[in-house]
């Protein structure tokens, strides 16, 4: 979904307001394996994804990258805390998906919620469903594996589909092989 | 710290707006053990700890309470999706230390948001916070225990003093074993 579709829908705000919101916002052409931002870096951008997909993920002490969270069609994000602060970023962000993403530096984002209160409104709730999301995914951790696959299947098909196998078992906190060994047997039983 | 305090320091509101909105909020003393909400109830109210502690669980397919968060002073804590949908509550809400806790439903709490835009920036950045908790705590579940442990320590020590091993176990992933082992090495260190 386009970012002013996007906005329209959250806050029924004025095609007028709306487009010199999204003035502000650059649009980039991403491609496969693009780097936006990498581990140590300031975090000067927030992206929001109208096409496409990325991950954020980080390098474990094993040297190991763990994804932490994917963004598709209608997804915020950047490392939150990094970007708030202007410092580093604890994690990177990596194209799954060349597409189309809007961006935004913090000074333009600070200047545009000062002059459209609609904007508070907006991230407000693009905060409280990325929350909420989060919650549900810490109860889904303390579930059984195969629970909690099943249930990241039915709420989120498109994921299943479109990422990874490696990537998408540790998102889940598995291991490649169990993920593997989980899909194949669930075949089986189709 | 007291509700009113928390706003005007996110938000540098006036105390007479304040005061207004505070006004719609009911002040409860929470007792050790009770339940503010149960597993399965209509989750109707969202609470704000100004003293004492909350924790928000489940119960998981084996029986075992899975503690997915708690609410020191400051925090906020509700069925998140449950409270917005009106819906059955997905997990239940425990007082684990006795206190003061302002609560509000959600029909005031709408009211409030149209009348006072202060709020919308105000949980605007109360799940902006949260959420961005919530990106760091996925990370330190992938990391190696001990390495969770010790970050989770050095930000929260608080949280290690006043919560229960099994809860804190619970929430961080381990077993209760585990921890108790870990927890008798570190001093061992010390």
């Amino acid at each position: 979904m386009k970012l002013h579709q996007h906005i329209q829908k959250f806050t029924a705000s004025g095609d007028e307001i709306v487009q010199s919101i999204i003035q502000k916002f650059t649009c980039i052409h991403t491609r496969k394996k693009e780097l936006l931002l990498g581990e140590g870096e300031r975090c000067t951008d927030y992206f929001y994804v109208e096409t496409g997909c990325l991950r954020l993920y980080f390098v474990d002490e094993k040297g190991a990258e763990q994804t932490i969270q994917f963004a598709l069609e209608g997804w915020w994000l950047t490392d939150l805390d990094a970007f708030h602060k202007n410092a580093a970023a604890a994690y990177s962000i990596q194209v799954l998906e060349g597409g189309t993403v809007m961006k935004i530096n913090k000074p333009a984002l600070d200047e545009l919620m000062k002059k459209y209160p609609v904007l508070e409104n907006y991230f407000r709730q693009v905060y409280q469903r990325s929350y909420s999301a989060a919650l549900y995914r810490f109860k889904t951790l303390r579930m059984s594996k195969e629970s909690s696959y099943d249930l990241f299947e039915s709420n989120y098909p498109d994921f299943i589909q479109r990422i990874p196998q490696k990537m998408l078992a540790s998102f889940l906190g598995f291991t490649p092989e169990y993920l593997s060994e989980l899909r194949k047997r669930k075949a089986g039983k189709k």
